[in-house]
């Protein structure tokens, strides 16, 4: 036993930490994640942690999330870090990234970016203080085909769909519309009021009323217009087109992010009809975005209320650095959020602790080389082997593989006239082998 | 163009950032790391960025590296995370994990964890303030069989010989030779000591004796018998046993670490000849380690001088947290020192931009609904396909392809009579074929 003073650490509230058979979902997730990203063309990039203190304030408004980072005992001299916060997102380090790498980058630029951000929240479940995020996006120059609009949704569909999670279903809105809805009904405050439209679906349509007119002062012939369209919700590029074009509002914008619109959804005809769905009150808080957005819920999970997986296409990214036009649309999944509430809510329920496939199990101490050699053979051909190093007794090394999730356990001859045997733990079934023909049998 | 205030941003020294087509060679690098580990048997852990700085101080020494947070506006009366600062390595943080799900762990616990880590030391080329660590550890309750001291190199040495980075060589001793031979002599100083002798393939034999005379004061008769010991190099554990014997050392600690070094030795001679070799002079700094201790060279890398992976066997992991015994051994991987170093010295040269093997054409808007299919059914089948959305020339779409070094380029049928064609990039032969015999052909 140590003897030493013992300073008991406590888990740190808001920076989650998962146990190796937890771990080893959420690296299944991010793998998959990678899988579909790239099967698109989309690159890997990772960021530093960190960003100069006035790249992330740059868009303001963010302030009392950043933590911001000092030396213990920095040397009075060196201010050359005085300046640094951790990034609290992924989409103004990719902005700064796209800036100062702008002539090594070929536009189109589809990237991926996996990374742990940190912000200094009140940690509450789903909102924690680090946490992986997931974002997809892609930037050109001056022009972005309006087809990577649809092709966002899809991407996210494939990703989300081969999670076990459930039916997932993305809307689908264009601000254009209810931009032009705004400018055609004289009205000033777009942030305002999409902010409350945004709430329908939490709040109703007469608590959305109510702040409507308490809020921003507005008519009930507007409110009423206003209300009309935020109802709609189809599936249908038809119906959608017919139920808009009722309300009879000419304006040019509101006409275009129909069209938009409408085009999107009729390229993504392929998915499954639940998958899709344009609701007229998605319109995003960020005035950011400022054509297509979207936001993706989980139909079979009601524990998680909010959306998964949001974003939009934006006119300019990297404005604030860089004196060129980069408008994008892009994506980001809240995954450690989602993991957090799936796995609080009893929905990840993998017990398998180690990635090995098969545990070696050690006889006697004569048997050592033959083991190794076995377990190195099976290595080379791709399985995960795990080597019992001592020889204890065979009912504790099959007990530590069950510990571990392990599915096979393999015995080498006990003496030099014996042969190989591989017992399924989960079957309890043991059979005579070979390392050749299990290689060949279990790769075929 | 943007008419916003632009604020110009630099690269942050000593945080470290790769273009996409280097990113995808780290990222190669990590995930065969990760294929190597796992076949061992070493399940993945992440632990938070960040450690309560009372946990990171336990053992003293290198506050000056720490980077603490601070939120930019915090909360007056909320202090919860007033005492955080970013991990300087994933020892500390392990030991503390460990501690903290002690009752959760299956021992031994074999784990790998490859993070990125802080230390806010000056920036110079190999030694960044943010980089990754690739770690290996197995510890266990009390006792952890000898084996695994064997297990390490073999696991690192398939990890980095799989790099295509030349010859690598893992130096190997036991701390318990060189301490046995102090006690031996009656030499007290003991880190002092190791720490001169350990410089001795910098440095050189002279120079060892010179402070080892200045320093520490010893007799010339200690001397010698220290360096007759520290220049011993073998990989063959019979002259290895020989070469020490000869020395005529009278310790019972002497005789356990040489005989503990012969074992691991012995079941080493599976590697190939460069791979392993014993070298007496290997001691390491850190007084941490007690037993096996590594070094690892690149013996075809003369930029890279240092050791690209270090480690050891400790008596104690977790004692400053927990009132348990836990041993284990240990190894990590320098990841970003030793790519930033290969990188800056024309070692590493991938100029595959894009991770899509295939980009598919779009010869005129008519022919859209083909492509995406197309697009769609090769990537249902493993392949990564990205979708050349806008009607351009075929020139162009054809040039992007290469910029982003993509191989094939896919042409669906210009018209309803037509057939599909790929053109192969870098030989230029282009050939007819169809989605189904392509998946074929390519998957045989």
């Amino acid at each position: 036993m140590s003897k030493n003073k013992i300073y008991k650490p406590r888990p740190i509230s808001g920076f989650p930490e998962w146990l190796p058979e937890i771990r080893r979902v959420e690296q299944q997730w991010l793998d998959h994640f990678r899988k579909i990203f790239e099967s698109y063309g989309f690159c890997s990039i990772e960021t530093a942690a960190v960003e100069e203190i006035e790249v992330l304030l740059a868009k303001g408004e963010t302030d009392k999330e950043i933590y911001t980072l000092t030396r213990l005992q920095a040397d009075e001299k060196d201010k050359s870090d005085a300046r640094l916060a951790l990034h609290f997102d992924q989409t103004v380090p990719f902005a700064r990234y796209t800036a100062l790498n702008f002539n090594n980058i070929v536009f189109p630029f589809k990237r991926y970016q996996m990374q742990k951000v940190w912000r200094g929240e009140r940690p509450q479940l789903g909102r924690e203080r680090e946490f992986y995020q997931c974002d997809i996006d892609v930037i050109a120059v001056d022009n972005l085909p309006l087809h990577f609009d649809a092709e966002m949704p899809a991407v996210i569909y494939e990703a989300l769909d081969g999670l076990d999670i459930g039916r997932v279903q993305i809307k689908i809105n264009n601000r254009k519309i209810i931009c032009g809805l705004l400018e055609f009904l004289n009205i000033d405050e777009v942030i305002l009021t999409t902010r409350i439209i945004d709430k329908l679906d939490k709040i109703g349509e007469d608590e959305v009323r109510k702040q409507l007119a308490s809020e921003i002062n507005l008519e009930d012939k507007q409110i009423d217009l206003i209300l009309q369209l935020s109802i709609i919700k189809t599936r249908n590029p038809v119906e959608l087109e017919n139920e808009v074009k009722k309300l009879n509002v000419d304006n040019e914008k509101f006409d275009e992010g129909l069209k938009e619109l409408v085009f999107v959804l009729k390229q993504l005809q392929h998915l499954p009809e639940h998958a899709v769905i344009v609701d007229l009150s998605v319109v995003r808080g960020l005035d950011y975005y400022t054509g297509t957005v979207y936001e993706t819920n989980l139909l079979d999970i009601p524990e998680f209320t909010s959306s998964v997986c949001s974003g939009g296409r934006y006119d300019d990214l990297a404005g604030g650095y860089i004196n060129k036009h980069l408008p994008g649309v892009g994506i980001s999944i809240g995954l450690t959020r989602l993991f957090g509430v799936l796995l609080e809510n009893g929905y990840i329920k993998n017990k398998k602790m180690s990635p090995a496939e098969i545990l070696m199990v050690l006889p006697s101490e004569d048997r050592r080389m033959q083991a190794y050699q076995t377990a190195h053979a099976l290595r080379k051909n791709g399985f995960n082997v795990e080597m019992y190093h001592a020889p204890q007794k065979i009912k504790k090394q099959i007990a530590y593989a069950e510990k571990k999730g392990i599915k096979y356990v393999w015995f080498p001859p006990f003496d030099d006239e014996g042969e190989h045997e591989v017992k399924t733990l989960d079957t309890g079934e043991q059979k005579k082998t070979t390392p050749d023909s299990w290689i060949i049998n279990e790769k075929s």
